[in-house]
């Protein structure tokens, strides 16, 4: 099985040294931390399978000097309008390659089903909590589960493969044929969470919840009305099942979070700004969501003028 | 005319030295500057009225030494739940006392007409660019007009009284039969730029309405059904107006604005908490400002819980 990794951080690093431990083949195409992984590979630290190094085939600079045709292409760095997925992988994906994105978002299959319409196209789903901590070494703390299916719906052998030799590296991986369906579920946590505590300069999910439960509940439901329209109905308590186990975790920084208070770009787009635009394409108004999407876009905003006084209104 | 001014701040102090200025008795309550005035009095910087010195007749630290009958109180204060409006002004209030509040705000009558109902309840409106720039000093940048009406709908002959005074210092007062009306008037400009200035961390108007203006319109949308559902109906015009007037002003700093960059509570229940029980009230669905109005509760929450560590999610 060859594999090569697109982003070697904190979900990329850690899924391709899972594959890896397992014989596969793994090259990875790093960004800024090239010369380190290049010197002395990736170390992973894993709360449940222990230490390993994980030394890649190939460590590259990019993605147009792999060497060989890979079976899978991981593409596993965020979903931001500063990244252009096709361009990241397009030069290694040949006519036998799965392309395989895990990656947060809703909608995010299109511009490579339209790209490489005679690939197969894997889309996945991490549950994780994992970091860099140091430019070649991931801490995995908890979680960890992927969830894999084929776009449009299917699971082909080809992925079940894959999901096996998940599966035999220690980690859950489950396979659906309704992954789309997936994605709009881990939207419902997602679209509230993470850009309030954005908004909320740095809030822990169980403040958000404890304080506003009614609130992250009609952002839900509206996530909840937009998959339904879109052909992807969701389980009827899923609502209160992402608002117990929300309760019922640690409080939690959200990815969205550490990415703001890091000052690097944020998955907005790929997880609010495309459930809004799936929401005005459905007619399913979504005044919450679009509330939500405009606020975090003037939050990141650059401000044009500057006040000549300080005045009141 | 016998005035006694509850707040000597930026709003108060300007508008009971224009009292004095044209021969009112004019006394003050201070708080944290009482000393300052009590020595020197306040100084008036305006940009259209020169500069002057205002004596009040008597400087109080309590309400309750004040000597004599007031023909008005004049309550300036900001309105937030940290100030009891009623306990503000009880100790002064006689039968024939004018109460008269110049504060931001809708509904925010029903207290001191329960309160006081024997008295003439004045509600007021100011559309004013002042800063308090020292204990005692007063700075009028821009506009001061103020708008005064006798709760419920009409314009007593004291009410118009007080209003010819003002117009006779050099600012404009217009009286109205329907102040309430002028209170949502002014608070579908109120409610989007004075939260969404906080919540994006200090834009100014006119990057806010450059950057999202059918956002703003949404939410002014709403102060108009609500208006409206209070039999208290808008000019159809009126989004038009404030959209096209805050493209044609200078960038505005919003004194919501202020007031968080200062660390001081802020008037989000009377702007924006108000409006959103009026729409529940009757019946008119407000996800837009309940959105605005969840977010700033969020963004002033102290943090219950702390994380044990950063996750991805």
């Amino acid at each position: 099985m060859k594999v090569l990794v697109i982003g070697a951080g904190a979900i990329g690093g850690f899924y391709g040294a899972l594959l890896a431990k397992q014989g596969a083949d793994v090259s990875v195409v790093c960004r800024s931390n090239y010369q380190q992984v290049k010197q002395a590979g990736l170390t992973i630290d894993s709360h449940c399978l222990g230490q390993w190094n994980f030394k890649p085939t190939q460590v590259l600079q990019h993605v147009a000097d792999y060497q060989g045709t890979a079976d899978y292409i991981l593409l596993c760095t965020k979903v931001v309008p500063e990244l252009d997925r096709v361009k990241l992988i397009k030069n290694a994906v040949k006519p036998e390659t799965s392309i395989v994105f895990i990656q947060n978002g809703v909608e995010i299959e299109q511009e490579l089903l339209a790209t490489f319409p005679e690939n197969e196209i894997v889309s996945g789903l991490a549950f994780i909590c994992s970091n860099r901590i140091t430019a070649n070494t991931i801490s995995h703390l908890a979680y960890g589960r992927l969830t894999l299916g084929n776009v449009p719906g299917s699971v082909s052998s080809k992925t079940q493969e894959l999901a096996n030799t998940f599966n035999q590296s220690g980690i859950k991986c489950q396979t659906t044929e309704d992954i789309i369906k997936a994605r709009w579920q881990k939207c419902v946590w997602n679209a509230p969470f993470n850009p309030l505590s954005v908004l909320s300069d740095g809030l822990f999910t169980l403040d958000i919840l404890t304080s506003q439960e009614a609130y992250v509940r009609k952002i839900m439901q509206e996530v909840v009305k937009i998959a339904a329209a879109t052909n992807h109905p969701l389980a009827p308590d899923i609502i209160d099942i992402n608002v117990s186990s929300t309760y019922a975790m640690p409080p939690y920084k959200t990815s969205m979070l550490l990415d703001f208070e890091a000052g690097r770009p944020m998955e907005t787009e790929a997880i609010l700004g495309n459930a809004v635009r799936a929401g005005l394409r459905e007619n399913v108004p979504c005044p919450y969501l679009e509330s939500i999407y405009a606020m975090m876009q003037l939050k990141v905003l650059e401000p044009l003028t500057t006040a000549s006084a300080s005045r009141h209104t």
